[in-house]
């Protein structure tokens, strides 16, 4: 039994609200249980600087978290600068969501993705990757509807979740309380067809064995394909 | 007639939900119309470096806008560091709070309060002040709950609403779009039983005159009486 | 009786020395009693990137205090950044200038206004617009006579004056040991012809009345019509 | 064939210079290739503020690049902040060797590690690792000989290699023209004793499928175990 | 014949108006020609953090000069931070009055010397020190007058002043024109008895002789040897 | 005898490994006994901003130390920002290089130096002047070979070294031991053709006298011609 009372496979109560920014083209506030995250994208009719002129569009993220979003209020970002943990999650999100279009087809525009944790409870990450996907989404849908673009750049869905070892044994999608004592750790991004976009585990005090890690990487296929079906139902 | 479609002396429609934050000692995401922010209060046992040993508490607060809060995208104040703006109107909120707590009632502690726009319509210092003040007020019946305190520290009750001159005519509570192209901004913070804590009045191209002036003042007393009375219910 | 002796609807000793500084298009040393600002004005060809193409011009201002300045020395805001009270200052000052200038009669242009106090007895803001004012105004009259622009783009004259509440008493232009204690702190910013263009007032501790309010007006509106009769005898 | 004409499963030339640092209490000069790091270990008899009192000690880590270890001249950090990228990679670096250090047993004092690429060819944050182990333990054994500690809390090795995709086919320890063109990127660290610290795998570009990214796994921990007998050597 | 139209061994005219800054506990207004520089002292009851404990006081500067001090605007530091050259103006600063300060007789107390730069022409850093002097012995007299310390700490007077190659010929105390086309820029601080304290000498362009290099120390000796003597007269 | 046992005017162990920089055009490590800097030269096709249209080139330089290039570790610059220190000494080097390059000859190009302290004991600024020296004219040659400029725009050698007081006597090239119990501490940097390009003496505690200055100066002479002659060797 895990501290949450799920079975070891079981995702979280997973919703998304779409269309709740009334001034974003796109957007999303997803739950993953008591993680709430607004996802949205703002459609950009320039690239980058060291882009112009290559013919490509881009996608990019941010990420930032509500001071009070957590059990403990955490430091203002705007007063302190972001954390690398901020720039390393942002980074994430940007590269899982790029994976799943076609920038040439997008042609010299970009997506900016903000999502911003409302309430925290563990798997702010996954939640942010799975809810962008459908913000930006949205997003191609109002361009093609605008006749901004013909046709949506999108080639596959892209959703996350986190995994880890709770007394030894395999769980998905950890809750706060479950995260503070997981032996290990680890996040998958993986497409609608089950391509793998990312795959992070790491050991949090004692290293973790090959079988262990299959195991993870057994139940975040799974719980991505869940995932993107529900995504998919909104598509 | 008002672009709005609202009488001059219509506030937008109001609403206050509260404890709508798990982990904050008391929270409130208040609507004005389509401006929408969250606000919380966390309790903290320790004050600022300068008031130790004071023998008196403190009431701070910060203030932030979602980047995709606003029709364009703002730039992200975590990466850009909080704007000349941002810091009046944190400085603005906070002052306004002192003035109905007893600080020596509230001993050495302070609150934290945190408005954060979700979404923006215009007035979102307004809305922030008239949330905040719930919020605290959800604190304070929270830590008397709980036996920190013995009684509440609140002295009175406070809100704060936006007027300006539309085409020469005073209105109350703009949204955006009248705030645009408004030729004088106020902001009013008025206490429950009616003292004044923050008059500000700033003229946008032509400088005002003192009727029209003295007309922003009457609205704004009307307005902030008609705020408070709500802000009665929910104490 | 208040602190400094004064009647309560008597100024300080005024003085304006035109054109200190050598190198500037217009510069002015003000005194309000022990309080002695540098106001400089410096033309500038060019406008802010927002307002390129726009068909007019811009006035902007920055506003400093030299480190001891003041009683206690203060820290120096080039190693530590301007404090949000520094910026507010500045941006008000700004407002107050361009409230009284035809932008699109100065044309492509800036002015950049700097006030640096040399010394700080309360007031600072306001003695910054009032000397503003005349720097400006003898930029705009240098470069008239060097051609540049063929008449003043000055539409009215503008200054400004502190005013609080002492022991309940409503006084003019506060000295800072007046300031220290006042209940309230009100600064206004008046027109030759008597238009508002800026109106502030804080409750420090207990809010005040509507009436102590409109008798800082009235204190407020002799102050400023005194100050720019004398603004009028340099202009 | 690969680029660098290495069979796929072949490591660059490694070698390790113990002591080169003539002030470190540990050091390394790491060269897989030619990518160059100087490791170093400093001996610190305090914790991080976050850790006083709490009966155990701490390994952090710093990473730089110099400007021109690159083909291209990299801006300074000095003079514009450390990128998230270096962020994420200390992190990743102190993670790493923690995982093999019990804390418990070092007591509350803590080994700062600083990892410099004096020039660059691909892997630099695996070099690093590998190489900041090696300068970790000669602190420890500097320690040990000097009586500061009665023996040594390193538990296991720790080294990390990175593999790719390249042309579709998995290839080891990836140079930066090889990885400047493969289709994924990842980076493994790995114990002495074969458990997992770290798993990375991130698609640039199309996805990758499990089969790909379980060839990838093998590859790596030959590479580990391979790197590993060598700090054994040095041990 | 210089620009200047001064001999080549000749001084600005030089003055010091002492007392000017209300709240400091030393000032003096020290003009070269027109370069204006501000100096306050103030009286600090504690050392830096470094330094506590050791027996001993110190003597620090910090340096600024005003937006418009200069012929062009100046971007204001608080806005962009310190420059190098400001930096390094103060360090210079608060190493040459060290020089004339027994620091175990101060005790643990410190100095903080602000320099600030009311107009500029040249010369700034040399006026500054010499300027600097004066408002540090007047606040040692002051301590001295509240009994705050028995008798001044102070060994020896110190002065500064600028040379330079002017086509080829050594001149004394060059202003802003003549120190724009200098071939070669020297600084030198020199005690009241002949110490030298700092010597400091750029090419500007070509390189200089040792004989033009010897002419212009002579110079200096001479020029720092009158200005201490007026200092005297103020001691 | 000094504390390193070299006779006064004894340089310390000099070498020079040209081209150990794989990516960098001109590259040097340079020894001054247990002083180790990196030197790279790296070309750019473009001057800075404020140079555009000169008509000629421009050389610059940063400096940095590696954190463990001392006894005690330093704390990392790219997290806290450059010092004064570091300021003033990356602005030496690049004005000395100039100081002996036709810039005109040049072309609107610049020279980017970047001298890394790999290990620091006393003199790291003068090591770096003279080693960047050899790093740029490395660069200089390929450019030639390149066919990039047709002839070297090199005019003469430069080369810098410290000088102190120790005990009251002269000393040149000053370790870090010798350097924190010297009474001064001056730094030359001279032509190969005997011009001065920079002279600098700094009283550390009491100011020295004009024959000890003379004294210093005499040694840094010889000092400066017998490293020259070694950058002949290697020109």
């Amino acid at each position: 039994m895990r501290p949450s009372g799920r079975a070891f496979n079981e995702l979280r109560a997973v919703s998304f609200d779409v269309g709740v920014a009334k001034h974003a083209e796109g957007s999303c506030l997803v739950k993953f249980g008591d993680t709430h995250v607004l996802c949205t994208a703002s459609w950009d009719e320039t690239t980058p600087p060291w882009l112009r002129g290559a013919g490509r569009g881009w996608v990019t993220a941010e990420y930032g978290m509500l001071p009070r979003s957590t059990g403990d209020r955490m430091r203002r970002e705007a007063k302190n600068g972001q954390s690398g943990r901020t720039q390393e999650i942002q980074r994430l999100i940007g590269r899982s969501l790029r994976a799943v279009v076609d920038l040439k087809a997008l042609g010299e525009r970009q997506i900016l993705i903000d999502c911003d944790v409302i309430q925290a409870d563990g798997g702010t990450r996954t939640a942010s990757i799975t809810g962008a996907w459908i913000a930006m989404n949205e997003a191609f849908k109002w361009a093609v509807s605008q006749g901004v673009i013909k046709s949506s750049p999108v080639i596959d869905r892209v959703a996350a979740i986190s995994c880890g070892l709770i007394g030894g044994a395999p769980a998905l999608d950890l809750d706060y309380d479950e995260d503070s004592t997981a032996q290990a750790d680890a996040n998958f991004v993986i497409t609608g067809t089950g391509g793998l976009v990312e795959v992070q585990a790491t050991a949090e005090g004692d290293p973790f064995t090959d079988e262990q890690f299959q195991a993870l990487l057994a139940l975040a296929k799974a719980g991505c394909a869940d995932l993107s079906a529900r995504q998919a139902e909104l598509a």
